[in-house]
């Protein structure tokens, strides 16, 4: 949730001057996107959601961004639409940042996902992975593991302030998944950031995904692992194996999940929790000042990374009642 | 703006079985109002703004403020309504914290307001003043002279860290307003803090005042006052006399200001910006953790402060082309 960059009523009038949308009525910034400023914005046509790219996006990557929302919402998978201004554009700039509107998205997030959530989660990712196999973009993931191990090695020294020895143990462990990571697995464009806050239901149906600036091309079983980790834990850490069974059944109906991918569902998990171990130790570090960002415990990924260390048969992920 | 408590999902559904509103389809925290927590919520029915009330404001005093704004609502001042639940009681509580739904507001704040907004707001300031007039209960301006004083003295060791003599100059200023206040002019509910933020125009009409949790019992001028600091100074501190012109002549029309209230506009002001020096140097010195509230810099009001100070006459406030 933030809010970085202001925008007054004479610089939302000029950037509506690109757009055939009419005047705004109504315009506030929301608690939405951590990334980046969001408003809701209702004009004489309609609302919609105007979104302010901050620093931490890369401006190069927009275009990527956006042509893939546009993408997915062609093929049918519910999510923001990017709408085009007077010349055809998508992306524009407001208040000094780069900007674009999107139409807007009823529903809202769940904060404790059921396991009939998380069935819903499973069936709208696998069609999301297939609507992808089309998209003739890709981007590198920045947390690959190459790039996780960057990440790590920025922040090393600072590690051990969170908690002793965390950074030996996060050595370790990067190194384990550098020598075990998988060289093929079926790969495509993956969400990446399939947080609940990320997912909007509506009367118990899945009603649209946002936030796609994480998206990039990687491992498709990287984003089920992601949310495996982000729905699939209580809050007393332990695994939920009904939800996690009823994701990976769901998905599976729609793209099934191959032997390869089983197998090396207990490493691709740790990565995906190591990502966000990581992450949140950077942000926990170096909280970002002026933006309403809470800060998340880091610790909670290093008890999710240890119960996928501790994984003997993938069949522990329910994949056995789901396959 | 600021965002302090987050509301699940499931915490709303039950705050809404109080009401006969429908479910909720969309429900998004918005940067709105310094002391509270505000969301837009859509349920079948229509749009709503739910306000928690965070510490900064008084729990004993929200039942004075709800029957304030929903009497202002029936004297048909444009303002958010509150809504009854099912059993008629407008406050109740949501997420551990007291809470209220009021209609929504169309309609956006400027930033820089012309000399036709401030026209605009004298007169719906004196339909205010005369609306507020049938309002049968009272509340204590906690930034009465004597509140200014209790104010300041728990902040008198820390303001030379603002500026090098702050604290003799606020302590002379006290002590000359409080020599020179006059007892007796025209009093009754007053907004007190209707700055830009707080006044939504439409197609550059009023269309609703918002936040009014520091209105109060108090001389009604000290009401002009705060407005002719907040929207009548240019940026580099000059003052717009036609601004303030066209602000007074308007509120002059519907509520003829007095000779007293004129001939005391001066002291009044500097009283006014007095308020916000000193609250705005709280803000600097002990900023409110968590939330998303920009500092704003005291030392605009110090400006402002030695502005008023410096008139010999009452005129120079463009009450003589006002009146």
């Amino acid at each position: 949730m933030a809010v970085y960059t202001n925008v007054s009523d004479e610089q939302l009038a000029d950037f509506l001057k690109n757009y055939d949308l009419g005047n705004a009525i109504s315009f506030k910034g929301i608690a939405e996107g951590v990334e980046n400023t969001n408003f809701l914005l209702e004009t004489d046509t309609g609302r919609y959601i105007l979104t302010l790219y901050e620093k931490r996006v890369n401006t190069d990557d927009l275009p990527f961004f956006l042509n893939l929302i546009d993408h997915m919402a062609k093929k049918d998978i519910a999510c923001p639409t990017p709408i085009a201004a007077k010349d055809g554009a998508t992306l524009y700039s407001c208040a000094g940042r780069p900007a674009a509107l999107f139409t807007f998205l009823n529903g809202m997030s769940v904060r404790v996902p059921t396991a009939h959530h998380c069935a819903r989660l499973g069936t709208s990712m696998a069609q999301f992975h297939q609507a992808g196999q089309s998209f003739p973009q890709g981007r590198e993931n920045s947390f690959s593991i190459a790039g996780l191990r960057k990440f790590y090695e920025n922040l090393a020294g600072d590690l051990d302030s969170i908690m002793p020895n965390m950074r030996t143990m996060i050595e370790a462990e990067l190194e384990c998944l550098e020598k075990l990571w998988p060289t093929s697995l079926p790969s495509g464009i993956i969400h990446a950031d399939l947080f609940p806050d990320n997912v909007f239901f509506l009367e118990d149906k899945i009603s649209g995904l946002i936030d796609f600036y994480f998206a990039c091309t990687d491992f498709l079983s990287l984003d089920l692992a992601i949310t495996i980790n982000a729905w699939c834990f209580e809050n007393d850490a332990s695994f939920n194996v009904t939800k996690a069974a009823r994701l990976l059944n769901a998905y599976n109906k729609i793209r099934p999940i191959t032997k390869a991918e089983i197998d090396s569902f207990p490493i691709i998990s740790r990565a995906a929790a190591l990502r966000f171990l990581l992450t949140r130790s950077h942000d926990w570090l170096l909280p970002n000042e002026g933006a309403l960002v809470m800060k998340k415990d880091p610790k909670e990924y290093l008890r999710k990374l240890k119960f996928h260390q501790s994984i003997e048969n993938p069949k522990s992920y329910g994949l056995s009642n789901a396959l």
